[in-house]
Formats: structure tokens, sequence, C-alpha cells
């Protein structure tokens, strides 16, 4: 199967950007996500499905306090797909200027965005290269009028050296979750099937 | 919280509308869907996630063959909504006068639909009232060059009568939704932690 006959599919199958906060032993890191999907149809009890790969700084922080916040960017925003996105938490601190309160589920939340979702994990899946965190929302609010980011339009205005710098990190990634994507741990599924 | 604060967030967070098909001991099903996300950033190797609700004929056909279809549905194409959406399988054949193949995962494919991925599972979390499966995308294709169907500009189409069934029907489901969105099997979260 050519990706090309899938692909407007898949395209249509992404959440809107969103930086994913967490905290863990005194320590805050945010990262990039628009793997995130709506997990309730019961509106007093929200959830969401959040994917995290297992490379990623946050991964440990999220799974290790079972929690994460899920802060959706407003299209003026760009500047933190490169903040958030293009280095790793391991290296750089990277909510050290950016104001942010802690809030019920201990991970930062950040003052200025199109709105965010402060959850704590029920659930998880492993997906080889990422878990999926299903997530219960404990707080949340919508602080804009106009529309959130998507990745669609980011891409067509964010300057050409992030893109090409974006491009090398996916690459890379993809090398790795080629060979990590088969090595699911499938017991509870089979357990149960 | 107020879910009116978070109302617009978690309404980006839904998918275009699929038509779920299923196959289990020679009978097929349909049921429709809007909780579908992306989950691989691998071209070679497409994923993605999907919530079937336990209550769901569809959720036993899936959970038994590993297997199911995702058919996403034209702007045109409202009446499956009906078809699929508003009754059960245990009481209807409702892909019978519906033309259809089974491809590779053994599941019916639509023959006249916006797009659909034929997908086989590969692991899966219980959500209390749901069941969030990770899915291979084994073959698909795209048969539009329009839009697909949203639930949010299909509500604003369909037939009154429909929105009130619609309105029961997840009335419903929510009030069974909310005692067993609890009843979670942690184990596999926890024995990871």
């Amino acid at each position: 199967m050519e990706y090309s006959r899938i692909a407007p599919v898949m395209g249509r199958l992404w959440s809107p950007i969103a930086a994913v906060t967490s905290r863990w032993q005194s320590k805050s890191n945010a990262q990039i996500c628009v793997a995130i999907g709506a997990a309730s149809i019961v509106p007093s009890m929200p959830r969401v499905v959040v994917q995290i790969y297992k490379r990623n700084y946050s991964h440990e922080m999220v799974y290790r306090s079972g929690a994460f916040a899920l802060n959706y960017l407003r299209i003026d925003q760009l500047q933190y797909i490169k903040d958030f996105g293009l280095v790793s938490g391991r290296d750089v601190d990277k909510l050290g200027n950016v104001p942010h309160t802690l809030k019920s589920s201990g991970c930062p939340i950040l003052e200025d965005c199109w709105g965010y979702l402060d959850c704590r994990v029920v659930n998880a899946m492993d997906g080889g290269d990422m878990t999926c965190f299903l997530g219960e929302v404990l707080d949340g609010n919508t602080l804009s009028d106009s529309e959130p980011l998507w990745w669609r339009h980011a891409r067509t205005v964010i300057p050409t050296s992030w893109m090409e710098e974006w491009d090398r990190k996916i690459s890379s990634e993809i090398e790795h979750s080629v060979t990590s994507m088969e090595a699911i741990d499938y017991s509870p599924w089979e357990s149960q099937g």
C-alpha cells in the first residue's frame, strides 16, 4: 500500500498542536504533541487519550507522576513549536522563562495559551515506540475565541530552518520507531481476548 | 469545573464520522464512531487508535476477531448515521443491503465511502465503559477529493427526529458510562509504573 493513498485520511486524524507539560521530582518539562483524542461521552467526567513517544524526556515524567497537562497553542504562538518541540528537556529547562502555574494535577499550566486540560492518568497502553495514556480531565479552560493552531497550518508559516530541523528530528524518530513498534507488550490484550 | 469551559477544546478532539465495520463467526456489523486518532509517525507502518463502547454489539466482534475497518463517510451519506448509528446489530443485519467487500483483515469495506482503513488489532486498553484498540493499517484508500463528514456539520443537517433519537440514545449511554467508567482494569498500568 502506498502511503499517499491513505494520507488524506491519516492527516485528518491528528489534533490541534498542544504543549504537553509534566512535572516529576521538582523538574518541569514541555513537549509538542498532535496525537490527542477525546475519550468520554460524559460531560461530568471528561477524558482524553494522549500518545507520548518513549524516547521523549516527558515520557518518564508522565509515566512516573501519573499526570500531564495539555496546553493548546494560539496561531500566534509558533515560537513554542521551536522552544518545546526542537530541543530536549534533558538539555534545557524549557519552562524556565515561560509564565506558568501548577494546578490540580501538579503539572505546569501555561498562563498564555489557547486553552488547557489538566489531567491525571487512569490507564495506559503500550504502543511499542509510544505509550497511549488515558487521562481524566481534572480542570481546564478555553482562553480564546479564535481557532487553535493546527500542524497543517503551522507547517506553511514556520521558518524554513525550523521545518528542516523538524524533518531531521522526525526522520531520526521514524528510524527508531520502525524497530520499536513491533516490541509491544501484548500480554494484557492476550489475557483478555 | 463547568463542561462549557472546556467544550471548545473537547469538540476539536473528535475525528470525522466513520462506519466501523467488523466480522466474527460469519456475521458482519457496522457502527458509527468519531473517537479515532492517528497513532504512528512511520508512513510504512500506519496505525490508528479507535474507541469502541463495550455495550455495542461491535465491541465483542472487534475483541474476538482482532480486526476492524474504518469507512469514513461523505457529506451526502447522512443516511448511514441512522442506519448504522441508531439501531443495534443485535436486532438488524445492518450491511444486508449495503454493497461491500471483505479485504485483508476480513472486515467489510463499504464500496461507496469517502475513504477506508482496514485494520488488525495489535493492542487494547480498558477504558471502563469502552476499549481503546490500537490497530495496524493493513490496507486503505481515499475515494473522494472533498471533505469527509464531521459530526459538527452532520448535526446541523440531519432530520430533527434523528437528532432526538440520537440524544435519547446518548443519554442512555451516558448514564451507563458514569457507572462503568470507574471500573477500569488498572493492573497492566500499575505493574509497569
